[in-house]
């Protein structure tokens, strides 16, 4: 079919943008072509904040239908952490019907070659990033996330993810050249020439398997690397967020028609209530790459079950703050404070365990008891929340009843330093909101172990009393090593303490964050600079971006002659 | 302890290389560091002829001790191919004294960086290098091979391609810059501003699996793959073919405790006959790596069963050439029965099926029918082994009765177009010395399909007789991807079928080698510009040598603060 956007158009409109992405990763300096303003979208195309949500109000109560092959029924049945029923219908899949016809326009998708690829990838990014107004919404009422989070995380952050995806998927494939002569001397006799052909082939259909926290945060980096690589992708999103998954597939399947290549390399499979799919899909011989945030236990499934491809997980993990020392107790109370209390804890990278010596610590304000830094840091959450307004655009809702029972549960656990109180969302009366709890531990009483070395997903946060910070450095080492970690901190003025637990952390290979106290949180990584979780520990099988991430979704052919 | 060998002279020394070998895998071009012709050896403090055969011929009937801690035993045992028996002794391991002892010099070589890691491998590739003719004795008389090949595959062929993963581990370790400055605007605020230290870290020990019939070659990617990332490395050779990689260790152990680095970073781990140590080895918790070549069967198991370990294979394989056309029909039939000879086919690249449309084919002499093509095949081969001092050189011995037993029940497969003679070797009266067998089967018939479905490892070629191109093709289709192939070949002067058989490749992941009629042959590959499998069929889940084969080996680990 005669393509609507040429290879050409797309090259002029986007190879800037992709050599820009290839020297930020190259330099890992701050770096997003993606407003992460409210305020800077609405312009050159993108919707503006009245025309997003005007957007997404739309699309409630609708029927989204994708055009895909094979639909043989329509799914629903989203509720919003706000309260709202989302009502929007996607279609179910015949996947014996949906899986072949994927795999019907990959050969185009594989000759087009690694440029093309990546500049329509980035079309489709540019497409979603004129949208975050309306995917905000969508983020917002499928995660919980408050909306500015929702916003910037499901929005900019997300699509930076995917376009550093790209770029690393762009040049791994060119790394080795299209073509080469090969020409060995032989002494007096002719050389042996060779004419040789290099190209990058896909593995065959990628799976993403999608949360329900950062539907798009965490699904468009498997996403974009599988689709750059020349894989097909198939998106089954969780059952409570599908919408911006959705979305997003709707608006790769329209760039790709439009530049010439068949929408069925980007498909959705929504599920029904229960169904369950993700383990018969998995194992389907045509899916030879899967990429899964969730549970240890499901990923741990994956990993030894879906033999037949390569797996990237993203599981659990228990996270740690060691709390030994502050020039600045003041600024590392604010930012343990917001770390803690952002997206109800309900990240993957929010801090459990805060390791504090049971003796105290010093600080520039003279010496702080273990009491005290629990109590100020209780003060310091209290005062952030204080205000029920920034409360509630702080905190979001409580993204499923699980997370509301484990925070109930958890101040059983231990004495309460900080009890989780209910606040009100006046714009959505059915949300549900609370505020962290902070507990107590004894790290030397073993039936405290139980509580601290599991992971408790959401605003619980365990202030465990150490003996030393050797012990601390001990029980850190051992967290990561049994459990995992995506994120580790750490507050000291000690260089010996600084190097025990760097020393720790690049052992168990753990991302380390050192004495933050300003706007920057442990929590938070930056795509393009920061790696997200490090493939090395229990948390995951892979980080967010590197080479490992996009070096085995394609494999090279090589085609080679005599000269 | 202060190093004989400084950082600063051995990157003085090895940075060129280091550059030129960064550059050849960039543009595929042809290069090699290491001589290949055996007079260009015994200048600048290599051995010579007489020398390397003095060096080897000192090492018969000794014992090799290592230094290894934890050795609690000797052992011995092996045979040449050639009848000889070698004599030579070998530290046996107490894992858990030799294990913990190799972890402990691993912060100290993480802690040297990449350059520095890459300039000790270089270092002690070139300390091989020098001592390549006694190397080929160790190999010519544990796999079997004759002399001149052992030379060149077991020293500057398995050198180059232990530097080649030297380079693209360095490569992958740099591409992320050791520090970055990260400044991100707030609008009116300051800005916020992080230093980020990027450390690569490695996984833990690796393991290498030696094998039988390339003991160096397919031994050193993985080796130095792991070693250029910072792991420590076990080597467990092939009970058979022990002295090659025995004799790398002792160098690798040499260099690194001259360059002020723990000896212990790299070991041996031999067997006592029948102890079968791979598979308690393989699932320790310490080896976090595996690098093996060998059957299908070990393979899969190592790769369903090491969960703990990232596991890079190459196994067994069908290889197939496809004889549809030519415009050479005598460069054809040379370059063929050159590929079937060489090592008398004991290569996991050798061409076992010849698929040849029943109704002939057409050549520049003329058509010539499937009964000629392989009755002058077989005259082929008969012609370039009728001397017997060439065929000697270029056959070697069979590596052991496994083969012998294939080889002679093949005949009882078919139609033997071509039989099986022995060979006697003046100097090795021991040897099994073969010549390949070709036997013609009929593709339509499924009592056939057994045969030519499985792998026949040895000198054992079935002509198969098939209807078209296109069933050939189907066929090729199938073999690949039910059996694995590392290599595929084709001959057609059609450009109808040479793009079938390449689509086939493409969509199969196969390696192709077209018409070659000169002197390169499909079974053989050039590192820094040839890829040895593909990873991407059942033959083996990685290729040699590319980003995916390094980019896992270790993590990066992030430490960041404010600026």
């Amino acid at each position: 079919m005669a393509a609507e956007l040429t290879a050409h158009e797309l090259i002029a409109r986007h190879r800037p943008t992709l050599d820009q992405a290839l020297e930020a990763i190259r330099t890992r300096a701050y770096w997003s072509p993606h407003p992460e303003h409210p305020k800077a979208c609405g312009e050159n195309g993108s919707l503006d904040l009245a025309a997003g949500k005007a957007a997404f109000d739309a699309l409630l109560g609708t029927r989204l239908d994708l055009g895909q092959p094979g639909t043989d029924g329509w799914v629903d049945g989203e509720i919003s952490p706000y309260g709202i029923e989302l009502g929007v219908s996607y279609p179910h899949a015949d996947l014996d019907v949906l899986l072949p016809a994927m795999k019907a326009g990959m050969r185009a998708w594989r000759d087009a070659g690694a440029e093309v690829r990546a500049v329509v990838c980035l079309e489709i990014l540019k497409r979603i990033s004129n949208r975050t107004h309306e995917f905000a919404h969508a983020v917002m009422h499928t995660s919980g996330q408050a909306f500015m989070m929702a916003f910037q995380a499901g929005g900019p952050h997300a699509q930076d993810r995917g376009l550093e995806a790209v770029a690393y998927a762009y040049v791994e494939q060119v790394r080795t050249p299209d073509t080469a002569e090969w020409t060995k001397p032989q002494g007096k006799r002719d050389p042996l020439a060779l004419t040789k052909q290099f190209i990058p082939v896909p593995r065959g259909i990628g799976l993403v398997i999608g949360c329900n926290t950062f539907p798009t945060w965490n699904g468009y980096p498997g996403l974009f690397a599988s689709l750059a690589t020349g894989n097909a992708v198939l998106v089954k999103p969780h059952p409570r967020a599908v919408l911006p998954l959705a979305l997003t597939v709707q608006v790769a399947r329209e760039v790709l028609a439009e530049a010439g290549f068949d929408p069925n390399l980007v498909a959705l499979a929504a599920e029904r209530p229960g169904e369950g799919i993700a383990k018969a899909l998995a194992t389907r011989p045509e899916i030879r790459i899967i990429d899964y945030t969730g549970s240890t236990e499901f990923g741990d499934w994956l990993e030894a079950n879906a033999r037949q491809a390569q797996v990237y997980t993203e599981k659990a993990g228990v996270n740690t703050v060691l709390v030994e020392s502050t020039d600045n107790y003041k600024g590392m109370l604010s930012n343990l404070a917001f770390s803690l209390s952002l997206y109800s804890g309900q990240m993957c990278t929010t801090p459990q365990n805060l390791l504090i010596p049971r003796e105290g610590i010093t600080t520039d304000q003279g010496p702080k008891s273990y009491d005290e830094v629990v109590a100020d840091l209780a003060k310091a959450v209290d005062g952030l929340l204080g205000d029920d307004a920034r409360a509630n655009a702080l905190l979001g809702a409580i993204v499923n009843p699980d997370v509301k029972a484990r925070l109930e549960a958890a101040a059983g656990l231990g004495e309460v330093a900080l009890a989780s109180r209910e606040i009100t969302n006046p714009e959505f009366p059915g949300a549900v909101v609370r505020t962290p709890v902070i507990v107590k531990l004894d790290g030397s009483k073993p039936d405290a172990e139980a509580a601290y070395l599991s992971e408790c997903f959401g605003p619980v946060s365990f202030a465990v009393a150490v003996d030393s910070a050797g012990d601390a450095l001990e029980l850190l080492r051992r967290t990561i090593r049994e459990k995992g970690a995506m994120t580790v901190g750490a507050y000291t003025t000690s260089p010996e303490v600084e190097d025990g637990v760097r020393e720790v952390c690049l052992e168990e290979a753990a991302q380390l964050s050192l004495n933050l106290t300003g706007g920057v949180y442990v929590n938070q990584t930056a795509a393009f600079s920061d790696f997200h979780g490090s493939g090395g520990n229990p948390a995951a099988n892979a980080a967010l971006c590197d080479g490992a991430f996009v070096a085995n979704r394609f494999r090279v052919v090589e085609v080679r002659r005599e000269a």
